[in-house]
């Protein structure tokens, strides 16, 4: 509010005072009971956002450290490697994964579409041998939504295990890491949990902990097994204030409650299309029902600057969108509407899109 | 002050109240021009305190990711590693070289000694295809600062790069990166930056990258190499508050000046050292020559209960000490005096040591 930028972004996103308050408490030392035992509850209440009975651990690093650490705990030098691609951050896990020295087979998908489920089922069955398959549930690159349940289930017949990163969506859209058989579940703090960056989260099923223990991991700092000994104790110094803030960002979620924070969300996408169509954008994704709940990405026409644009919104309106990445930069802009963003907030942008394309 | 608990802990240490506002300001998206500018100020900045002309990077970690980030850059399987030891930060550069499949040489010296550049230079001597020596500049663990000045001019002889830990040290202790030929240096924001936990610092000579370039590396959340491409544009989210924070800690270094603070941890140091022996304990550093000036280790007597004492201090006096980690567990206790603590700070601190000891 007020001189404070608004941010639209598909993350990082606005952080609210209580969560800034938070973070604002004198360092705990962290070796010892109190910050040991506030560390392992908000692994615990975050089993209920990830909806899983497994293990969910806290990093300290990017949403991409818990994106390796998915690959680099799991895959060995040679290992087969299936990654299904339809825009920036499911490619990352396939130079993760070559990073790694995987064999990766890379399925390629239109960025704007799904994961087709017909082709993985027809690859997971031409390579029973395929020991990873990694995907990512709301491609922030794209605003679509892929199909996680569906390959899951697929995935779940196979001796394979399903890695999945749920980082722009986790916390905001319905999200069933156990009932949708997510073996590795990765997820960050900046976006539906409403914290600045700096915090990632991994959750690790049994048949994942089975595939860890047998391979010869190239991993220290991500070395998943240092964090399982001793949960309470991270391995490395956790980045304490980050972890208050986590505290207060899971308070404010068990107020609203995960399901209404599902459908606030679900409301402000809607809101989102709506306005962007009515203002004669087409959606990036091929159609409705595949769109991203938390960020919606929209073509613009022939000759719009989408850099002059996202100029107008910022130095005008104090409004930061988000523009196209890789071959879709201004191609298309994008919105993001997520964590504590509230309709207001939702529709003041809208306006300002609105005032910006008519200074245009 | 008040009842904030006053951490005189070896890190994380207390974080001023101005670094707390600025770390409490509005999100900025980290791909825009103003925090792209201000992250790549901070860097140049760090250069100064680094004592190098290097390039230093930023990363998102505890400070373990940039020591990891050290070895799996310039390691591959089978290289030879030379790992001076004489503590527990000393003998985690072992562990993440083992790690990553290194052939490693330990060389160990007592825990309380500093590392011996004779036997360093016989190794060397014996060893001409050593590729990477790593050592701790201020062992955290026990109090001892190693003669890095002395390792490096030996290894600048070789094909080999020195890396050196300063995670407990660097802004708080003299420190030169270029004249002592370190050629990867690695620091943390939770010591005497005085940041909470969280940044990672590290810093490359033209003669790593020479190591680097051709190095195959298994790294990919800390590939060096793709944060070299574009220094401005970190290539994963960055923790924007904390880099809000390290303005302001290296406004606050600036204020005080290098040199006059490298002069003020002597002078607590000294303090330090002198009011512990004062009442009875003695140091377990060798002889004070190799005494750390940012934290402090004294040994305890036959029977003295470190637990308790600490409990003490905690409790009734609202002061938090460290005990000994690993063979050192119950026989010593560590006062760290570090980022910006003041004497007042420090003579609290032993005024209620030795009344906790009375209360023993």
């Amino acid at each position: 509010m007020g001189e404070d930028l608004l941010l639209m972004i598909p993350g990082p996103t606005v952080v609210p005072s209580r969560i800034t308050r938070a973070m604002s408490a004198p360092i705990l030392p962290h070796r010892g009971k109190e910050f040991s035992q506030m560390f392992l509850d908000q692994m615990e209440r975050l089993k209920m956002v990830f909806r899983t009975k497994n293990e969910v651990y806290v990093l300290c690093g990017s949403g991409t450290a818990a994106m390796e650490a998915s690959i680099s705990n799991s895959v060995t030098e040679g290992d087969k490697v299936l990654c299904l691609i339809n825009g920036k951050f499911s490619e990352r896990f396939a130079e993760i994964a070559e990073s790694f020295k995987a064999n990766v087979i890379k399925l390629e998908f239109e960025w704007g579409d799904q994961v087709d489920v017909g082709v993985v089922r027809r690859t997971l069955y031409d390579n029973p041998d395929i020991k990873v398959v990694t995907m990512v549930f709301n491609e922030t690159s794209t605003g679509v939504r892929n199909p996680v349940e569906e390959v899951g289930e697929l995935v779940s017949d196979t001796e394979a295990i399903l890695v999945v990163d749920t980082i722009s969506a986790l916390g905001g859209d319905v999200f069933e890491t156990d009932l949708w058989n997510v073996d590795i579940c990765v997820s960050g703090s900046q976006k539906c949990f409403a914290l600045p960056p700096g915090l990632a989260f991994i959750s690790v099923s049994d048949k994942a902990w089975r595939v860890i223990e047998g391979n010869d991991s190239m991993a220290y700092y991500l070395d998943l097994k240092n964090y399982r000994k001793d949960k309470a104790h991270a391995p490395y110094t956790p980045p304490v204030t980050l972890v208050y803030g986590l505290r207060e960002s899971l308070d404010m979620l068990d107020e609203e409650g995960l399901e209404n924070r599902w459908e606030r969300h679900k409301e402000l996408a809607n809101i989102a299309r709506e306005g962007l169509t009515e203002l004669g954008f087409e959606l990036l994704p091929l159609s409705e029902e595949i769109c991203s709940n938390t960020v919606t990405a929209v073509k613009v026409p022939e000759g719009f600057d989408v850099s002059q644009f996202k100029r107008i919104l910022r130095e005008r309106y104090n409004i930061e969108i988000a523009g196209g990445q890789s071959h879709l930069t201004n191609k298309i802009f994008r919105v993001g509407h997520m964590g504590v963003i509230t309709e207001r907030d939702l529709y003041a942008t809208l306006v300002c899109i609105e005032l910006a394309m008519e200074e245009m």
